[in-house]
Protein backbone atom coordinates (compact mmCIF):
# COMPACT_ATOMS: atom_id res chain seq x y z
CA UNK A 1 0.00 0.00 0.00
CA UNK A 2 1.46 2.88 -0.86
CA UNK A 3 -0.36 6.31 0.72
CA UNK A 4 -0.20 9.91 -0.89
CA UNK A 5 0.10 12.50 1.60
CA UNK A 6 -0.52 16.28 0.53
CA UNK A 7 -1.67 19.15 2.94
CA UNK A 8 -5.32 18.96 1.96
CA UNK A 9 -5.61 15.58 3.13
CA UNK A 10 -6.37 14.95 7.05
CA UNK A 11 -3.30 12.44 8.76
CA UNK A 12 -6.09 10.36 9.30
CA UNK A 13 -7.00 9.40 5.49
CA UNK A 14 -5.60 6.88 3.58
CA UNK A 15 -5.11 7.98 0.14
CA UNK A 16 -4.03 5.48 -2.50
CA UNK A 17 -4.08 7.00 -5.77
CA UNK A 18 -1.70 9.68 -6.79
CA UNK A 19 -5.44 10.88 -9.24
CA UNK A 20 -6.37 13.32 -7.14
CA UNK A 21 -7.39 16.80 -8.33
CA UNK A 22 -5.26 20.15 -6.87
CA UNK A 23 -7.45 21.72 -4.12
CA UNK A 24 -9.46 18.24 -3.19
CA UNK A 25 -9.71 17.93 0.57
CA UNK A 26 -10.08 14.38 2.27
CA UNK A 27 -11.11 14.17 5.63
CA UNK A 28 -10.47 11.53 8.67
CA UNK A 29 -10.80 7.81 7.86
CA UNK A 30 -11.79 8.69 4.31
CA UNK A 31 -10.28 5.79 1.79
CA UNK A 32 -9.07 6.50 -1.57
CA UNK A 33 -8.35 3.66 -3.33
CA UNK A 34 -5.34 2.87 -6.27
CA UNK A 35 -6.74 3.66 -9.57
CA UNK A 36 -10.04 6.00 -8.32
CA UNK A 37 -9.74 9.55 -9.90
CA UNK A 38 -11.14 12.31 -8.69
CA UNK A 39 -11.27 15.91 -9.84
CA UNK A 40 -10.13 19.55 -8.34
CA UNK A 41 -11.55 21.49 -5.43
CA UNK A 42 -13.68 18.26 -4.71
CA UNK A 43 -14.24 17.39 -0.57
CA UNK A 44 -14.35 13.80 0.42
CA UNK A 45 -16.25 13.43 3.83
CA UNK A 46 -14.92 11.17 7.13
CA UNK A 47 -15.54 7.47 6.36
CA UNK A 48 -16.15 7.82 2.96
CA UNK A 49 -14.71 5.28 0.46
CA UNK A 50 -13.77 5.15 -3.14
CA UNK A 51 -13.25 1.80 -5.10
CA UNK A 52 -10.50 1.59 -7.82
CA UNK A 53 -12.82 1.88 -10.57
CA UNK A 54 -14.75 4.81 -9.59
CA UNK A 55 -14.89 7.85 -11.62
CA UNK A 56 -15.21 11.37 -10.16
CA UNK A 57 -15.17 14.73 -11.79
CA UNK A 58 -14.36 18.65 -10.28
CA UNK A 59 -15.85 20.40 -7.47
CA UNK A 60 -17.54 17.19 -6.48
CA UNK A 61 -18.83 16.82 -2.72
CA UNK A 62 -19.03 13.52 -1.19
CA UNK A 63 -20.03 13.57 2.09
CA UNK A 64 -19.30 11.36 5.20
CA UNK A 65 -19.68 7.31 5.02
CA UNK A 66 -20.44 7.29 1.47
CA UNK A 67 -19.43 4.53 -0.58
CA UNK A 68 -18.62 4.64 -4.41
CA UNK A 69 -17.59 1.24 -6.30
CA UNK A 70 -16.51 0.53 -9.34
CA UNK A 71 -18.66 1.01 -12.17
CA UNK A 72 -19.60 4.42 -10.72
CA UNK A 73 -19.42 7.66 -12.64
CA UNK A 74 -20.04 11.02 -10.97
CA UNK A 75 -19.95 14.21 -13.17
CA UNK A 76 -18.57 17.97 -12.31
CA UNK A 77 -20.46 19.68 -9.17
CA UNK A 78 -22.18 17.00 -8.06
CA UNK A 79 -23.16 16.51 -3.98
CA UNK A 80 -23.46 13.52 -2.35
CA UNK A 81 -24.75 13.73 1.25
CA UNK A 82 -23.81 11.94 4.25
CA UNK A 83 -24.17 7.73 4.15
CA UNK A 84 -25.65 8.39 0.63
CA UNK A 85 -24.87 5.01 -1.18
CA UNK A 86 -24.36 3.53 -4.37
CA UNK A 87 -24.57 -0.23 -5.64
CA UNK A 88 -23.09 -2.27 -8.41
CA UNK A 89 -24.68 -5.63 -8.84
CA UNK A 90 -28.37 -5.95 -8.74
CA UNK A 91 -28.43 -9.52 -7.24
CA UNK A 92 -25.41 -10.28 -5.48
CA UNK A 93 -24.21 -13.57 -4.01
CA UNK A 94 -21.33 -13.53 -1.68
CA UNK A 95 -18.02 -14.76 -3.23
CA UNK A 96 -19.09 -15.07 -6.36
CA UNK A 97 -17.53 -13.96 -9.43
CA UNK A 98 -20.90 -14.13 -11.59
CA UNK A 99 -21.94 -10.82 -11.19
CA UNK A 100 -24.69 -8.76 -12.09
CA UNK A 101 -22.90 -5.77 -12.59
CA UNK A 102 -24.25 -2.35 -14.01
CA UNK A 103 -22.80 0.82 -14.29
CA UNK A 104 -23.91 4.13 -12.37
CA UNK A 105 -23.82 7.57 -13.53
CA UNK A 106 -24.53 11.21 -11.48
CA UNK A 107 -24.66 13.75 -14.18
CA UNK A 108 -23.42 17.44 -13.88
CA UNK A 109 -24.64 19.10 -10.87
CA UNK A 110 -27.16 16.97 -9.32
CA UNK A 111 -27.47 16.32 -6.05
CA UNK A 112 -27.93 12.79 -3.89
CA UNK A 113 -29.72 13.37 -0.67
CA UNK A 114 -28.46 11.83 2.64
CA UNK A 115 -29.09 7.94 3.24
CA UNK A 116 -30.20 7.82 -0.45
CA UNK A 117 -29.64 5.06 -1.96
CA UNK A 118 -29.20 4.24 -6.26
CA UNK A 119 -29.79 1.10 -7.48
CA UNK A 120 -27.18 0.71 -9.75
CA UNK A 121 -27.63 0.74 -13.43
CA UNK A 122 -29.62 4.35 -13.65
CA UNK A 123 -28.65 7.22 -14.42
CA UNK A 124 -29.30 10.56 -12.23
CA UNK A 125 -29.78 13.46 -14.58
CA UNK A 126 -28.48 17.18 -14.98
CA UNK A 127 -29.20 19.28 -11.55
CA UNK A 128 -31.67 16.51 -10.69
CA UNK A 129 -32.24 17.09 -7.22
CA UNK A 130 -32.71 13.50 -5.18
CA UNK A 131 -34.50 13.78 -1.61
CA UNK A 132 -32.96 12.30 2.00
CA UNK A 133 -33.48 8.38 2.02
CA UNK A 134 -34.81 8.00 -1.37
CA UNK A 135 -34.50 4.72 -3.04
CA UNK A 136 -33.80 5.41 -6.50
CA UNK A 137 -34.61 2.67 -9.01
CA UNK A 138 -35.34 4.27 -12.14
CA UNK A 139 -33.74 6.55 -14.10
CA UNK A 140 -34.12 10.64 -12.68
CA UNK A 141 -34.53 13.20 -15.35
CA UNK A 142 -32.64 16.17 -15.55
CA UNK A 143 -33.89 18.49 -13.15
CA UNK A 144 -36.35 16.12 -11.39
CA UNK A 145 -37.27 16.71 -7.85
CA UNK A 146 -37.18 12.98 -6.76
CA UNK A 147 -37.92 11.55 -3.63
CA UNK A 148 -39.61 8.46 -1.78
CA UNK A 149 -39.36 4.34 -1.73
CA UNK A 150 -39.46 3.73 -4.24
CA UNK A 151 -38.24 6.99 -5.91
CA UNK A 152 -40.92 9.14 -7.96
CA UNK A 153 -40.36 12.44 -9.91
CA UNK A 154 -42.41 15.11 -7.59
CA UNK A 155 -41.40 17.88 -9.82
CA UNK A 156 -39.05 19.81 -11.25
CA UNK A 157 -35.98 22.38 -9.87
CA UNK A 158 -34.09 25.41 -11.46
CA UNK A 159 -29.87 25.15 -11.39
CA UNK A 160 -30.38 27.99 -8.64
CA UNK A 161 -32.27 25.04 -7.17
CA UNK A 162 -35.96 26.91 -6.62
CA UNK A 163 -38.77 24.75 -7.09
CA UNK A 164 -39.96 25.62 -10.77
CA UNK A 165 -43.57 26.08 -11.63
CA UNK A 166 -44.66 25.46 -15.04
CA UNK A 167 -47.57 27.34 -17.08
CA UNK A 168 -48.07 24.49 -19.62
CA UNK A 169 -44.76 23.82 -21.29
CA UNK A 170 -42.63 26.88 -19.84
CA UNK A 171 -41.20 27.63 -16.42
CA UNK A 172 -39.35 31.10 -15.99
CA UNK A 173 -37.27 31.32 -12.15
CA UNK A 174 -36.98 33.71 -10.39
CA UNK A 175 -33.38 33.85 -11.13
CA UNK A 176 -34.33 34.15 -14.27
CA UNK A 177 -33.73 30.99 -16.11
CA UNK A 178 -36.37 29.76 -18.53
CA UNK A 179 -37.41 26.04 -19.21
CA UNK A 180 -39.23 23.68 -21.08
CA UNK A 181 -41.15 20.71 -20.39
CA UNK A 182 -42.29 18.08 -22.50
CA UNK A 183 -46.19 16.56 -22.25
CA UNK A 184 -46.46 13.15 -21.83
CA UNK A 185 -46.77 10.87 -18.53
CA UNK A 186 -43.21 11.02 -18.23
CA UNK A 187 -42.34 14.94 -19.26
CA UNK A 188 -38.32 16.13 -19.81
CA UNK A 189 -37.14 19.43 -18.63
CA UNK A 190 -34.77 21.31 -20.96
CA UNK A 191 -32.93 24.99 -20.67
CA UNK A 192 -34.75 27.29 -23.48
CA UNK B 1 -5.00 19.40 14.90
CA UNK B 2 -4.74 19.06 18.80
CA UNK B 3 -6.05 15.83 19.80
CA UNK B 4 -7.01 14.66 23.21
CA UNK B 5 -6.52 11.40 24.85
CA UNK B 6 -8.66 10.29 28.11
CA UNK B 7 -8.53 6.49 29.52
CA UNK B 8 -12.47 6.92 28.27
CA UNK B 9 -11.73 6.96 24.03
CA UNK B 10 -10.33 4.18 22.29
CA UNK B 11 -6.84 4.74 21.08
CA UNK B 12 -8.15 4.68 17.27
CA UNK B 13 -11.08 7.74 18.40
CA UNK B 14 -9.66 11.42 17.33
CA UNK B 15 -11.14 13.62 19.57
CA UNK B 16 -10.45 17.66 18.74
CA UNK B 17 -12.89 18.57 21.13
CA UNK B 18 -11.59 19.62 25.02
CA UNK B 19 -15.41 19.79 25.97
CA UNK B 20 -16.46 16.63 25.88
CA UNK B 21 -18.03 15.89 29.55
CA UNK B 22 -16.78 13.18 31.57
CA UNK B 23 -17.67 9.64 31.53
CA UNK B 24 -18.37 9.89 27.96
CA UNK B 25 -16.84 7.03 26.57
CA UNK B 26 -15.91 7.59 22.39
CA UNK B 27 -14.88 4.47 20.54
CA UNK B 28 -12.87 3.80 17.83
CA UNK B 29 -12.59 5.82 14.57
CA UNK B 30 -15.36 8.12 15.58
CA UNK B 31 -13.91 11.85 14.89
CA UNK B 32 -14.89 14.89 17.33
CA UNK B 33 -14.35 18.14 15.68
CA UNK B 34 -12.98 21.40 17.68
CA UNK B 35 -15.76 23.35 19.31
CA UNK B 36 -18.15 20.32 19.10
CA UNK B 37 -19.41 20.06 23.11
CA UNK B 38 -20.68 16.67 24.27
CA UNK B 39 -22.26 16.14 27.82
CA UNK B 40 -21.32 13.41 30.81
CA UNK B 41 -22.15 10.00 30.68
CA UNK B 42 -22.56 9.96 27.00
CA UNK B 43 -21.54 7.76 24.55
CA UNK B 44 -20.38 7.92 20.63
CA UNK B 45 -19.88 4.64 18.58
CA UNK B 46 -17.31 3.90 16.06
CA UNK B 47 -16.84 5.62 13.29
CA UNK B 48 -19.31 8.72 14.18
CA UNK B 49 -18.74 12.30 13.31
CA UNK B 50 -19.35 15.04 15.33
CA UNK B 51 -18.92 18.54 13.56
CA UNK B 52 -17.43 21.68 15.81
CA UNK B 53 -20.67 23.66 15.70
CA UNK B 54 -23.11 20.36 17.01
CA UNK B 55 -24.25 20.36 20.80
CA UNK B 56 -24.98 17.55 22.44
CA UNK B 57 -26.19 16.99 25.96
CA UNK B 58 -25.97 14.48 28.83
CA UNK B 59 -26.28 10.78 28.45
CA UNK B 60 -26.60 10.47 25.17
CA UNK B 61 -25.80 7.81 23.01
CA UNK B 62 -24.39 8.10 19.51
CA UNK B 63 -24.56 4.52 17.88
CA UNK B 64 -21.72 3.62 15.29
CA UNK B 65 -22.11 5.38 11.77
CA UNK B 66 -23.66 8.55 12.84
CA UNK B 67 -23.00 12.20 11.46
CA UNK B 68 -24.06 15.21 13.37
CA UNK B 69 -23.45 18.51 11.79
CA UNK B 70 -23.47 22.17 13.13
CA UNK B 71 -26.86 22.83 13.44
CA UNK B 72 -28.06 19.94 15.39
CA UNK B 73 -28.76 20.55 18.83
CA UNK B 74 -29.42 17.22 20.88
CA UNK B 75 -30.51 17.41 24.55
CA UNK B 76 -30.44 15.36 27.05
CA UNK B 77 -30.59 11.56 27.20
CA UNK B 78 -31.09 11.34 23.63
CA UNK B 79 -30.49 7.84 21.87
CA UNK B 80 -29.26 7.57 18.12
CA UNK B 81 -28.96 4.77 16.38
CA UNK B 82 -26.56 3.22 13.64
CA UNK B 83 -26.24 4.63 10.89
CA UNK B 84 -28.94 7.64 11.46
CA UNK B 85 -28.15 10.64 10.19
CA UNK B 86 -29.06 14.64 10.28
CA UNK B 87 -28.57 16.67 7.60
CA UNK B 88 -28.15 20.86 7.31
CA UNK B 89 -29.32 22.00 4.17
CA UNK B 90 -32.38 21.59 2.22
CA UNK B 91 -30.90 21.97 -1.21
CA UNK B 92 -27.68 21.34 -1.29
CA UNK B 93 -25.26 22.53 -4.33
CA UNK B 94 -21.52 21.38 -3.99
CA UNK B 95 -18.78 24.14 -3.43
CA UNK B 96 -21.29 26.60 -2.64
CA UNK B 97 -21.49 29.21 0.27
CA UNK B 98 -25.49 29.76 -0.83
CA UNK B 99 -26.44 27.46 1.47
CA UNK B 100 -30.04 26.88 3.04
CA UNK B 101 -29.06 25.73 6.47
CA UNK B 102 -31.85 25.05 9.06
CA UNK B 103 -31.52 24.06 12.57
CA UNK B 104 -32.57 20.66 13.70
CA UNK B 105 -33.17 19.75 17.34
CA UNK B 106 -33.59 16.22 19.06
CA UNK B 107 -35.43 17.02 22.82
CA UNK B 108 -34.99 15.16 25.98
CA UNK B 109 -35.29 11.02 26.12
CA UNK B 110 -36.11 11.21 22.56
CA UNK B 111 -34.91 7.74 19.91
CA UNK B 112 -33.72 8.08 16.66
CA UNK B 113 -33.77 4.68 14.97
CA UNK B 114 -31.32 2.67 12.99
CA UNK B 115 -30.49 4.25 9.26
CA UNK B 116 -33.33 7.07 9.82
CA UNK B 117 -32.44 10.46 8.54
CA UNK B 118 -33.76 13.81 9.90
CA UNK B 119 -34.02 16.36 7.39
CA UNK B 120 -33.21 19.71 8.71
CA UNK B 121 -35.64 22.65 10.19
CA UNK B 122 -37.18 20.17 12.27
CA UNK B 123 -38.03 19.12 15.69
CA UNK B 124 -38.11 15.74 17.17
CA UNK B 125 -40.07 16.25 20.65
CA UNK B 126 -39.71 15.08 24.22
CA UNK B 127 -39.51 11.11 24.44
CA UNK B 128 -40.59 10.61 20.85
CA UNK B 129 -39.53 7.40 19.09
CA UNK B 130 -38.53 7.12 15.57
CA UNK B 131 -38.42 3.94 14.13
CA UNK B 132 -35.82 2.30 12.13
CA UNK B 133 -35.52 3.79 8.52
CA UNK B 134 -37.57 6.80 8.85
CA UNK B 135 -37.60 9.27 7.06
CA UNK B 136 -38.13 12.69 9.40
CA UNK B 137 -39.64 15.16 6.96
CA UNK B 138 -41.83 17.27 9.29
CA UNK B 139 -41.76 17.71 13.80
CA UNK B 140 -42.75 14.82 15.58
CA UNK B 141 -44.74 15.63 18.50
CA UNK B 142 -43.54 14.66 22.20
CA UNK B 143 -44.27 11.18 23.16
CA UNK B 144 -45.18 10.40 19.45
CA UNK B 145 -44.30 7.09 17.80
CA UNK B 146 -43.20 7.89 14.30
CA UNK B 147 -42.00 5.87 11.14
CA UNK B 148 -42.50 5.44 7.30
CA UNK B 149 -40.82 6.82 4.06
CA UNK B 150 -42.34 9.71 4.87
CA UNK B 151 -42.37 9.36 8.30
CA UNK B 152 -45.58 9.77 10.13
CA UNK B 153 -47.09 9.91 13.85
CA UNK B 154 -48.74 5.86 14.12
CA UNK B 155 -49.26 6.49 17.85
CA UNK B 156 -47.69 7.63 21.16
CA UNK B 157 -45.45 5.80 23.75
CA UNK B 158 -45.01 6.29 27.09
CA UNK B 159 -41.52 7.49 28.88
CA UNK B 160 -41.11 4.24 29.76
CA UNK B 161 -41.25 3.52 26.04
CA UNK B 162 -44.51 0.99 26.21
CA UNK B 163 -47.69 2.36 24.01
CA UNK B 164 -49.53 4.70 25.16
CA UNK B 165 -53.57 3.09 25.03
CA UNK B 166 -55.64 6.12 25.38
CA UNK B 167 -59.88 6.00 26.37
CA UNK B 168 -60.59 9.22 24.78
CA UNK B 169 -57.98 11.96 26.17
CA UNK B 170 -56.67 9.92 28.91
CA UNK B 171 -54.02 7.16 29.33
CA UNK B 172 -52.80 5.51 31.75
CA UNK B 173 -49.74 3.64 31.41
CA UNK B 174 -48.69 0.31 33.35
CA UNK B 175 -45.86 1.88 34.66
CA UNK B 176 -48.25 4.41 36.66
CA UNK B 177 -47.71 7.16 34.48
CA UNK B 178 -50.51 9.20 32.81
CA UNK B 179 -51.45 11.37 29.86
CA UNK B 180 -53.13 13.82 28.11
CA UNK B 181 -54.36 13.85 24.78
CA UNK B 182 -55.70 17.00 22.95
CA UNK B 183 -58.13 16.38 20.11
CA UNK B 184 -58.33 17.14 16.42
CA UNK B 185 -56.28 16.28 12.92
CA UNK B 186 -52.84 16.73 15.25
CA UNK B 187 -53.23 15.65 18.84
CA UNK B 188 -50.35 16.78 20.92
CA UNK B 189 -49.75 14.70 24.16
CA UNK B 190 -48.39 15.77 27.87
CA UNK B 191 -48.11 14.13 31.09
CA UNK B 192 -51.31 14.72 33.18
CA UNK C 1 -6.97 -3.93 23.31
CA UNK C 2 -4.76 -7.15 21.61
CA UNK C 3 -4.87 -6.52 18.22
CA UNK C 4 -4.43 -9.32 15.84
CA UNK C 5 -2.29 -8.99 12.70
CA UNK C 6 -2.50 -11.30 9.87
CA UNK C 7 -1.55 -10.82 6.00
CA UNK C 8 -5.39 -10.11 5.18
CA UNK C 9 -5.83 -7.51 7.28
CA UNK C 10 -5.77 -4.11 6.04
CA UNK C 11 -3.20 -2.17 8.32
CA UNK C 12 -5.62 -0.02 9.28
CA UNK C 13 -8.16 -2.51 10.67
CA UNK C 14 -8.83 -3.20 13.92
CA UNK C 15 -9.08 -7.20 14.39
CA UNK C 16 -9.74 -7.78 18.89
CA UNK C 17 -10.62 -11.22 17.98
CA UNK C 18 -8.67 -14.50 17.20
CA UNK C 19 -11.87 -16.18 16.23
CA UNK C 20 -11.47 -15.16 12.60
CA UNK C 21 -11.57 -17.63 9.97
CA UNK C 22 -8.62 -18.59 7.20
CA UNK C 23 -9.19 -16.41 4.03
CA UNK C 24 -11.37 -14.03 5.94
CA UNK C 25 -10.03 -10.51 3.96
CA UNK C 26 -10.89 -7.32 6.67
CA UNK C 27 -10.87 -3.49 5.19
CA UNK C 28 -9.28 -0.40 6.32
CA UNK C 29 -11.14 0.85 9.47
CA UNK C 30 -13.10 -2.24 10.05
CA UNK C 31 -13.07 -3.08 13.55
CA UNK C 32 -14.05 -6.84 14.80
CA UNK C 33 -14.21 -6.58 18.81
CA UNK C 34 -13.22 -9.41 21.10
CA UNK C 35 -15.68 -12.32 21.55
CA UNK C 36 -16.34 -12.16 17.69
CA UNK C 37 -17.01 -15.28 15.75
CA UNK C 38 -16.88 -15.19 11.62
CA UNK C 39 -15.85 -18.02 9.54
CA UNK C 40 -13.82 -18.55 6.83
CA UNK C 41 -12.87 -17.13 3.32
CA UNK C 42 -15.19 -14.10 4.39
CA UNK C 43 -14.90 -10.75 4.24
CA UNK C 44 -15.56 -7.75 6.18
CA UNK C 45 -15.53 -4.16 4.36
CA UNK C 46 -13.81 -0.84 5.46
CA UNK C 47 -15.74 0.75 7.72
CA UNK C 48 -18.19 -1.97 9.31
CA UNK C 49 -18.04 -3.16 12.76
CA UNK C 50 -18.35 -6.30 14.30
CA UNK C 51 -20.02 -6.54 18.49
CA UNK C 52 -18.11 -9.14 20.55
CA UNK C 53 -21.45 -11.33 20.79
CA UNK C 54 -22.02 -11.58 16.90
CA UNK C 55 -21.82 -15.01 15.12
CA UNK C 56 -21.16 -15.23 11.13
CA UNK C 57 -20.40 -18.15 9.59
CA UNK C 58 -18.01 -18.87 6.07
CA UNK C 59 -18.16 -17.14 2.77
CA UNK C 60 -20.33 -14.24 4.19
CA UNK C 61 -19.28 -11.00 2.34
CA UNK C 62 -20.18 -7.90 4.48
CA UNK C 63 -19.52 -4.41 2.75
CA UNK C 64 -18.68 -1.34 3.75
CA UNK C 65 -20.20 0.23 6.94
CA UNK C 66 -21.95 -2.32 8.39
CA UNK C 67 -22.54 -2.60 11.79
CA UNK C 68 -23.59 -6.09 13.13
CA UNK C 69 -24.53 -6.57 16.58
CA UNK C 70 -24.25 -8.88 19.92
CA UNK C 71 -27.85 -10.92 19.31
CA UNK C 72 -27.10 -10.86 15.68
CA UNK C 73 -26.38 -14.52 13.84
CA UNK C 74 -25.42 -14.44 10.19
CA UNK C 75 -25.20 -18.07 8.60
CA UNK C 76 -22.53 -19.44 5.68
CA UNK C 77 -22.60 -17.59 2.02
CA UNK C 78 -24.75 -14.61 3.32
CA UNK C 79 -24.32 -11.12 1.36
CA UNK C 80 -24.44 -7.70 3.33
CA UNK C 81 -24.62 -5.11 1.23
CA UNK C 82 -22.90 -1.73 2.27
CA UNK C 83 -24.44 0.32 4.87
CA UNK C 84 -26.86 -2.11 5.95
CA UNK C 85 -27.21 -2.20 9.52
CA UNK C 86 -28.84 -4.43 12.35
CA UNK C 87 -30.49 -3.82 15.02
CA UNK C 88 -30.69 -5.52 18.58
CA UNK C 89 -32.93 -3.68 20.54
CA UNK C 90 -36.69 -2.81 19.56
CA UNK C 91 -37.39 0.44 21.50
CA UNK C 92 -33.53 1.91 22.80
CA UNK C 93 -33.03 4.00 25.90
CA UNK C 94 -30.06 5.95 25.93
CA UNK C 95 -28.20 4.64 29.32
CA UNK C 96 -30.33 2.31 30.22
CA UNK C 97 -29.88 -1.29 31.52
CA UNK C 98 -33.20 -2.57 30.87
CA UNK C 99 -32.89 -3.52 26.91
CA UNK C 100 -35.62 -5.05 24.95
CA UNK C 101 -33.35 -7.23 23.42
CA UNK C 102 -34.24 -9.54 20.51
CA UNK C 103 -31.88 -11.77 18.30
CA UNK C 104 -31.46 -11.47 13.87
CA UNK C 105 -31.21 -14.58 12.22
CA UNK C 106 -29.47 -14.35 8.53
CA UNK C 107 -29.83 -18.10 7.12
CA UNK C 108 -27.47 -19.50 4.78
CA UNK C 109 -27.23 -17.46 0.97
CA UNK C 110 -29.57 -14.56 1.49
CA UNK C 111 -28.68 -11.31 0.23
CA UNK C 112 -29.58 -8.26 2.39
CA UNK C 113 -29.68 -4.97 0.01
CA UNK C 114 -27.33 -1.72 0.49
CA UNK C 115 -29.01 0.94 3.25
CA UNK C 116 -31.40 -1.78 4.46
CA UNK C 117 -32.53 -1.81 8.15
CA UNK C 118 -33.37 -5.04 9.59
CA UNK C 119 -35.41 -4.51 12.55
CA UNK C 120 -34.11 -7.11 15.35
CA UNK C 121 -36.07 -9.93 16.40
CA UNK C 122 -36.66 -11.00 12.76
CA UNK C 123 -35.45 -14.26 10.67
CA UNK C 124 -34.20 -13.85 6.60
CA UNK C 125 -34.88 -17.10 5.50
CA UNK C 126 -32.45 -19.10 3.04
CA UNK C 127 -31.59 -17.75 -0.20
CA UNK C 128 -34.01 -14.85 0.63
CA UNK C 129 -33.06 -11.30 -1.68
CA UNK C 130 -33.58 -8.07 0.87
CA UNK C 131 -33.73 -5.16 -1.65
CA UNK C 132 -31.88 -1.83 -0.96
CA UNK C 133 -33.45 0.27 0.97
CA UNK C 134 -35.98 -1.82 2.43
CA UNK C 135 -36.97 -1.58 6.06
CA UNK C 136 -37.23 -5.42 7.48
CA UNK C 137 -40.14 -5.11 10.30
CA UNK C 138 -41.49 -9.07 9.86
CA UNK C 139 -39.56 -12.61 9.34
CA UNK C 140 -38.52 -12.77 5.64
CA UNK C 141 -39.50 -16.81 4.19
CA UNK C 142 -37.01 -18.74 2.31
CA UNK C 143 -36.48 -17.41 -1.18
CA UNK C 144 -38.79 -14.74 -1.08
CA UNK C 145 -37.49 -11.43 -2.85
CA UNK C 146 -38.84 -8.56 -0.35
CA UNK C 147 -37.91 -4.91 -0.50
CA UNK C 148 -39.85 -1.20 0.20
CA UNK C 149 -40.66 0.38 3.78
CA UNK C 150 -42.19 -1.71 5.23
CA UNK C 151 -40.73 -4.78 3.51
CA UNK C 152 -42.94 -6.93 1.58
CA UNK C 153 -42.54 -9.92 -0.25
CA UNK C 154 -42.81 -9.31 -3.60
CA UNK C 155 -41.43 -12.50 -5.21
CA UNK C 156 -39.36 -15.40 -4.94
CA UNK C 157 -36.06 -15.84 -6.61
CA UNK C 158 -34.16 -19.15 -7.05
CA UNK C 159 -30.82 -20.09 -5.14
CA UNK C 160 -29.26 -18.72 -8.88
CA UNK C 161 -30.90 -15.18 -8.56
CA UNK C 162 -33.76 -15.56 -11.16
CA UNK C 163 -37.23 -14.56 -10.43
CA UNK C 164 -39.46 -17.71 -10.09
CA UNK C 165 -42.25 -18.09 -12.16
CA UNK C 166 -45.01 -20.64 -10.83
CA UNK C 167 -47.59 -22.05 -12.61
CA UNK C 168 -49.61 -22.90 -9.87
CA UNK C 169 -47.96 -24.74 -7.00
CA UNK C 170 -44.46 -25.23 -8.48
CA UNK C 171 -42.20 -23.34 -10.56
CA UNK C 172 -38.69 -24.69 -12.67
CA UNK C 173 -35.96 -22.17 -12.91
CA UNK C 174 -33.87 -22.00 -16.29
CA UNK C 175 -31.22 -23.06 -13.87
CA UNK C 176 -32.83 -26.75 -14.05
CA UNK C 177 -33.73 -26.16 -9.82
CA UNK C 178 -37.23 -26.90 -9.19
CA UNK C 179 -39.40 -25.51 -6.59
CA UNK C 180 -42.41 -25.87 -4.68
CA UNK C 181 -45.33 -22.86 -3.27
CA UNK C 182 -47.96 -23.52 -0.72
CA UNK C 183 -51.19 -21.58 -1.07
CA UNK C 184 -52.33 -19.25 1.26
CA UNK C 185 -51.89 -15.39 2.27
CA UNK C 186 -48.19 -16.41 3.15
CA UNK C 187 -46.85 -18.65 1.06
CA UNK C 188 -43.91 -20.50 1.58
CA UNK C 189 -41.44 -21.62 -0.85
CA UNK C 190 -39.19 -24.93 -0.72
CA UNK C 191 -36.69 -26.95 -2.94
CA UNK C 192 -38.44 -29.63 -4.81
Amino acid sequence: MKRYRKAAYHPAALVESPSVGKGTRVWAFAHIMKGATIGADGNVGDHSFIEGGARIGSRVTIKNGVSVWDGVTISDGVFIGPNAVFTNDLRPVSRSLAHDFKPTRVLDGAAVGANAVVVCGHTIGRFALVGAGTVVSRDVPDFALCYGNPGRVRGFVCVCREDLRFRGARARCRCGRTYRKTSGRSPRVTEA
